[in-house]
């Protein structure tokens, strides 16, 4: 296999697989499987909630899905919407951007409760590419959610 | 062309393929073309709408867009927005799992009358990718629309 | 290489670029970066926003980011969505549509202050796909915005 060609569809399988990954994030929150979504993550990894502290390691990202808020959410019905990322491909390494929305069902008709912007930062894994890292803001004005996009 | 090569292109290309025909669906929704929406399916492809019972069939799907509730939402303003989907490719079929958001324009304002679970089978076709199946529930705490996204 | 190959992998790299150049789109408005916001398009491109008329060349694009209304949505906190697209490739043009929705931070909610008709003409050039001309209409019931999707 020439290596260029071999480069080329690594390049594009990486990009597939990265897009993959963090479309799977909102149907799996949206579902309630905690350890489904924990497993998008590193052993070590960590998610940054905008607002709402840090989890650090899959046990701690699993118990925000398992955890009330989230329950309260599943129970008036929610949707947790990501937009398609813009990915930085660096080797082993990635850096992902894009929105996240929460919308809380309520009477007839679904609230945006939080719209937040997202920075991950991804590496692959013997078992694939996985999230390091996630930082969540909530797109209220602050400077950091801002930064969190440029 | 050494085989490797030509299947992981093809790979490549069915998620490609397949994204695009999911994509497809909100803008020809919303530009009101029954007949190219229905052409995204099968022949005998149905539609379960959550809460509206289900279409089978190119032509009972088109009356879908031509009927009353669909053009009720064109003429007040719509959009029918659909994530970036989670495609799980198996050969010649496929599931795609996505969210689906309907916003009506009312006032100033766009309003999400509808935000639900979808679930997608495909079938590589000899004219290309189709829809063979698309369920739909709307994620207003429901068990069932839960179960779509897992 | 043989050429097959080669052409297939360009199609694949080019719709790519094209969806990740789109994809930047929001975060960058959102981050109030005007100058990287107008480097999407062609140094000639132009930007027809429903409502609000037509910018021509990255110095105009780069103002209406810098402008009072953008800025004013900055402040209060905003994202700008886009979905992902549907892209047309045509050798070394294409023609992508998708919707784009604007919400803006209002106390505790985000309100969804215009929902949008895209259609974008893109051009290869010697430094990657850029945009040759966006156009933008409100999904008001217009004709105008329909007509723009299909």
């Amino acid at each position: 296999m020439p290596e260029n060609i071999g480069e080329r569809l690594r390049i594009l399988e990486d990009r597939e697989a990265i897009r993959n990954l963090i479309a799977r994030y909102g149907p799996l929150a949206d579902s309630g499987d905690a350890g489904a979504v924990a497993a998008l993550w590193c052993d070590d990894g960590t998610y940054q909630v905008g607002g709402m502290g840090e989890a650090r390691g899959q046990a701690a990202i699993a118990a925000l899905i398992s955890g009330p808020v989230h329950q309260s959410l599943l129970a008036d019905g929610c949707a947790h919407i990501l937009t398609s990322p813009v990915i930085d491909l660096m080797g082993d390494h990635a850096v992902a951007r894009c929105h996240s929305l929460v919308f809380r069902h309520e009477d007839s008709e679904w609230i945006p409760v939080r719209v937040a912007a997202n920075r991950w930062e991804l590496r692959r894994t013997s078992a694939g590419w996985r999230v390091v890292r996630r930082e969540n803001a909530l797109l209220d004005g602050s400077a950091a959610a801002r930064a969190l996009l440029s």
